[in-house]
């Protein structure tokens, strides 16, 4: 490799350069994302029956859509010097493997014990939950990234903190389990004999494997029957995407430093708040007139919310205790299939995101998992961080437009988030290794099936 | 936490102030450490005879004792741009937990898939092989880091790999196997009966759980009846240390920056390359009276070479088959407690750490592991990383120094080596949350016996 390259591997912002504000697209989106409703009455949710389940300075957040800038507060500041600014990286040795004209970067936030971008929101989440004076919070877990952040910033806090964990992935990653120990949290496989919900869907199905739905039910319930207890959520909430906006508003500080204007931007697609807090500053530019970029959401095939789903309204979880929220759904009653590795596996998307893709400000499409490790392999060798399976989604859809310039000889300039590590997905590595992992794509037929138990909704 | 720091929670160098030699701090040395010598003759092994086992690059770099800076070749110093430089973090959050005057510094290996500094050597490693035209190399791997390291390097290298796992190790950490296995090495559970030193063994103990030294008799086994393989090392020789002065010198580029200047200097010491690649710039200010510091070298109480150990000539292996090395050695019949927990379990120490050690220049003191787990968690919750059971050794002994500097009310600058991340040690961690962890030193008597058959040598 050449010695005269202008721009470094890794591109890393001074601490004075870290973002003070997070920045809400939505006060740039002409047509707002649709409200959440009571489920009770199907109106729109207030603050006040909000605040019920979460914190208030949160339920504000959540319901804000005219501030296009949000101050951080200074604790939160301080607590993300420790573990951010995030590299952005120039894939140099990815680009050289791929012969590609294309120069590829990617925003790592895989460096920190959680092992992703999680911790991005989970501190500012328990950090409100604290100035509120609450004694803890309560939450669900599906591959474990969400429940070990949290742990991680409510022990910060001194903060108790209840992690309902899916029980498959309780049972199959128990080193996820017992860093969240580590860190001083409960943690309940769920679903569990604790909850009235747990107990129901037990009754129904004793040997549930446990789905996120159903934990994030038991853990809202958790909540509400514990005085000074608040509910709180990893994605699909609009204040979570605000919070992971210091990974765009970074990113483009660090891009706008070396003259880089990218012409694609991509994020895997689970939840939403990792590629929702990518995008969102360059969505804004893009709202705004000011530029132009193209956005990917990718998505599993086997939990193809975006690409196959309906945009209405849906529950947000099993138990149907939630707010409805109008996104992109497969039906709360979904599942993605045992054989899905990693996390990416929610039925809907961030109504943020659903109502930009229904814009046409977005594109998605969805990749199958033996393609996905393939890129995970490539690189993990060529650019030495072994990546999550949920990050690799992102990855394979990089490479793909990167092979796509080499074909047609363009120097494009792609941006990819690489969310977090795979330390704790070696089972799914393991499959791939062993050439026993398989693909699994739903029918329409399944798809069909669920979606036609929305609710209805005027 | 106040906002007017002057020293920003961590430094990260430019990526053109990384070192472009590696220092030799042999060549600062008036006593050189004693040579090594060929088990059969007692005679001082010669570059020819050492070329058998080891790349002859290396081998030259082992035998230098005069040139006290060696350049990095561009090939390597790329590799280190994509996860170096480490930053040399400000322990703020630590501190204040403690309410020490001490100010507390640490630089961070741990940013990288092999989860610790062992890829600093490893890539190195690799080059000298690739460059000499070799078709692979073999190595032992006890906790798995210096396994999973060099796996990554020779990926990049395109050379095979082929890793010795003490068995117990092998068994009890199928995600770091998986890793391995992903970067595309082969990987064998050591004792095992695809050489003659491994059949020999499991002759004898049938239910060998292994060790290290049985798993470096296996490898050079490997190496020398293979056509174009040699064995490498992740710990221990001359050369390792060299290829680890990065650390420090990183370290002390970054505490200049900013006009720091350490009074205390910790690293944990298992074979020695951490602590020393760590303190080499420093001591080399020391042994040529341009500075004065304090160096602790921080061990396990179950394994305590410097603390415990005599300094002899003794084996490096069970086989008995690599040269022997004058060092603190507790006898190569040595093996720490099954209960003792990650990796400084070699029986021996680096050759260049004891004679520093045996002249004065450095400080030993052993720690126990509950004391050690104890830090550990501490350190977890507080400053937000997850440290390898090794790295809290001398997060152990930095904790006892800043709370020394509490009851002085000593301003001391405390600077310590965190040399990886625990994720593949849960089981540790599970054994400490359950409050099963036992703590073991050693017996007189056992000492005693394992030291009585060093090798006769005048």
């Amino acid at each position: 490799m050449s010695n005269e390259k202008k721009i470094p591997y890794k591109i890393y912002l001074e601490e004075n350069e870290m973002p003070k504000q997070w920045y809400n697209v939505r006060a740039d989106m002409k047509k707002k994302p649709a409200p959440l409703l009571n489920p009770a009455t199907g109106k729109p949710c207030t603050a006040e029956e909000l605040s019920h389940v979460f914190c208030d300075e949160l339920v504000a957040q959540e319901l804000n859509e005219t501030d296009a800038y949000i101050d951080i507060p200074q604790e939160i500041q301080d607590f993300y010097k420790m573990f951010r600014p995030s590299p952005l990286v120039r894939a140099y040795c990815l680009e050289e493997k791929l012969r590609t004209p294309a120069k590829i970067y990617y925003k790592f936030e895989g460096n920190n014990t959680s092992g992703s971008h999680k911790l991005n929101s989970a501190i500012a989440q328990a950090y409100y939950a604290k100035k509120q004076g609450l004694k803890g919070v309560t939450t669900e877990t599906g591959a474990g990234q969400w429940g070990t952040a949290l742990s991680m910033a409510c022990s910060y806090f001194d903060l108790d903190c209840h992690v309902y964990m899916v029980k498959c992935s309780y049972e199959q990653k128990p080193f996820r389990r017992e860093v969240i120990r580590t860190y001083g949290a409960n943690i309940t496989p769920s679903p569990s004999d604790t909850t009235e919900v747990g107990r129901k869907i037990l009754a129904e199905f004793p040997n549930s494997n446990g789905s996120l739905g159903c934990a994030i039910s038991e853990a809202v319930e958790a909540a509400s029957s514990k005085e000074g207890y608040r509910y709180v959520l990893g994605s699909v909430l609009s204040q979570v995407l605000l919070h992971q906006t210091v990974i765009g508003l970074e990113t483009k500080t660090a891009l706008d430093k070396y003259g880089i204007k990218p012409d694609i931007i991509i994020g895997c697609a689970g939840g939403g708040s990792n590629l929702g807090g990518l995008i969102s500053p360059f969505m804004g530019e893009k709202l705004r007139g000011e530029a132009d970029y193209r956005f990917i959401a990718v998505e599993p095939a086997s939990c193809p919310s975006l690409t196959r789903g309906v945009y209405a309204y849906d529950y947000c979880d099993t138990g149907k205790v939630c707010p409805l929220q109008k996104m992109y759904t497969l039906g709360s009653g979904f599942m993605p299939s045992a054989n899905h590795a990693g996390g990416l596996r929610y039925h809907g998307m961030s109504s943020i995101l659903s109502e930009l893709y229904d814009q046409g400000l977005m594109e998605a499409r969805s990749v199958e998992q033996t393609a996905v490790f393939e890129a995970a392999e490539i690189f993990a060798r060529i650019e030495g961080i072994l990546p999550a399976p949920e990050s690799s989604h992102a990855i394979r859809a990089a490479i793909d437009e990167a092979l796509k310039c080499k074909e047609t000889g363009e120097e494009k300039t792609i941006v990819f988030g690489l969310t977090g590590t795979g330390y704790f997905d070696m089972y799914a590595y393991a499959a791939y290794n062993d050439g026993k992992m398989q693909d699994y794509i739903p029918t329409d037929e399944e798809l069909q099936k669920s979606i036609a138990k929305l609710p209805k909704i005027d």
